[in-house]
């Protein structure tokens, strides 16, 4: 168990006045036991805790967390015993993740609402996540850079994916963080496209959004490209994008800056061009162990950007049936201002 | 929307007396939709449905549904306003899938025990889904084949793992059904081992356990290969294993053999070498939208194996500190005997 961890999630259950709380979720255990990639149910109590997982899981727990694991026969009835005999009469549960079940089996105890408190604890990064993240995203930017010279006129986003997935794990990924976007001309259009076998065209723009998990962190990063020509019109729909993120990124004064005044500043920009009806998504999350986590950058947001959050800033523009641009970096806030992690100029280069 | 599968979900609402069901399972919402990918969720009533999804998803969504697509602007709550315009009184939830915060935005609503009616109806294939799934191995094992002459003395199980994921979308996977799995040495003694640097040698078994995703459908197979010179405490090892994965392939008669009469065939045949107790999981898996979903092949499995599922047999035996051995096979049941998709006779050649 990491004890600092710990020791921030009891500080979350006194405010709610809960014995324990009762996770599920495996990102959420991997965070508080260090053990990844586990289905178990970690139940915390304010002087122990303890891992029930089925025998499965059993030798990998039990190298790590030694005595605090339970191999179970029963499921849920075995952490059931287990409150029981701890005399725990109250146990907070995560609403946003945990199944109704769950709370069914749990229906003898005074249940709490402990939802997103986890999440909050997360978004806050230690340093050796910090490194973790860097990693995973200096990772993904050298895989890109050696498929960037084979983004040309006739290569299909099915071949470019491909060879950036292969890329990713040569660069020391454990896993692509997603499924790689490889997205083309008016596919782009779509900003979750998946890859298809249609070729690259000169004039068009290709999308590609992609990240490797590194030791359970992700990255999460989407270059745009103008292939061939350059006309004036596509440079400026470029420059829209660009100037938002840049923008969005500029105004960041840590512990002052709403996370919702990022959004704003965002669309203001694309605005200017008539183009924030075509931003159909929220300008960005963070990210860690989950892809997609707290905090999530949108207008309604009220919380404060805090040091030690890391979160990408990706404002975009889908025309539909006619083209996609998105751009999309990591963003590291420090205490007196943000480091973009894995910055390459190359992209920017319109 | 599939029709098909619309009247046999309204069936399983007709037994529950449900008015409406609310699905927010992506699996689910695939199968009744056609959508893959998609976060939303899907009412279905007993004369209409509905896809509730954020303007993210809406052009891909209306592509397909067209006015059966409502594009939200405040999530559940335009969920409950349609309910309530429907005059709907009750809704069936799965319990197993949904989180405790939905039931609670439902909470007007008289909330009914829906669980796993959607994989009860899921777990019976039809004849296209046979066919994407029949793809999806072939595409594994084309893959496997261009693997296999490099599974050698000193490569790495990274390599190699990376080599296979490589291929597998070389030979169409969209995606990998997982992340694959290769193990060599004491690291097949993990179940679920993660590739490491670690070099493949002589006399050591290597388990390696993969699956191409197409089209939204899945494959599953896992090979084990004892690398170099052969010698026959290992090759007894091996073929006890081979058996019980073969003797509960064969027992099964469509129709009247109960699922947990194979879990229990398999674990007999390996008591005749005392290696039961090295059997840590359980005999296999339905496969499909999902890698795993019904019907779990376990003692505790009461179901009887009928026409037209498709699961795993996948006995193994996992010896702490030694060694690991797997053999997973995608299995078809036809009306009168089975068919082992995509068999590939040289795994067995020990």
């Amino acid at each position: 168990m990491i004890k600092s961890r710990l020791m921030k999630i009891r500080e979350k259950m006194d405010i709610i006045n809960t014995e324990a709380i009762v996770l599920f979720d495996q990102s959420d255990i991997y965070y508080f036991t260090g053990i990844k990639d586990i289905e178990g149910v970690l139940v915390v109590t304010k002087d122990s805790f303890e891992l029930f997982v089925s025998p499965l899981y059993a030798q990998k727990a039990e190298e790590i967390l030694k005595e605090h694991v339970v191999v179970t026969k029963n499921g849920m009835a075995d952490v059931v015993t287990y409150l029981e005999k701890e005399d725990i009469k109250s146990v907070g549960l995560d609403f946003l993740t945990t199944k109704i079940q769950h709370e069914k089996d749990l229906s003898g105890f005074e249940v709490k609402d402990f939802t997103n408190q986890t999440k909050i604890v997360r978004m806050i990064k230690e340093k050796d996540e910090i490194n973790t993240i860097k990693r995973a995203a200096y990772a993904a930017r050298n895989a890109f850079l050696k498929v960037y010279p084979y983004l040309t006129d006739g290569k299909t986003e099915k071949e470019i994916a491909d060879e950036l997935s292969y890329q990713l794990r040569k660069a020391g990924a454990e896993k692509e963080s997603f499924e790689t976007i490889v997205a083309s001309g008016e596919n782009a259009a779509h900003p979750h496209h998946v890859p298809t076998d249609k070729k690259i065209k000169n004039g068009e723009f290709v999308v590609i959004d992609f990240g490797a998990c590194i030791d359970g962190y992700n990255s999460d990063m989407t270059y745009s490209f103008l292939i061939g020509a350059k006309d004036d019109e596509k440079k400026k729909l470029f420059n829209a994008v660009f100037y938002a993120q840049l923008f969005a990124t500029e105004m960041i004064a840590p512990g002052r800056t709403k996370v919702k005044e990022l959004e704003e500043r965002a669309k203001k920009e694309l605005k200017k061009y008539d183009l924030d009806k075509f931003f159909i998504h929220s300008l960005g999350h963070g990210i860690g162990i989950d892809v997609h986590e707290f905090p999530y950058i949108n207008m309604k947001n009220e919380m404060v950007v805090e040091p030690n959050m890391i979160f990408t800033i990706e404002p975009g523009i889908y025309i539909p049936g006619r083209l996609g641009i998105r751009l999309e970096n990591m963003i590291l806030v420090k205490e007196t201002d943000v480091e973009v992690i894995a910055f390459t100029p190359l992209m920017e280069a319109m």
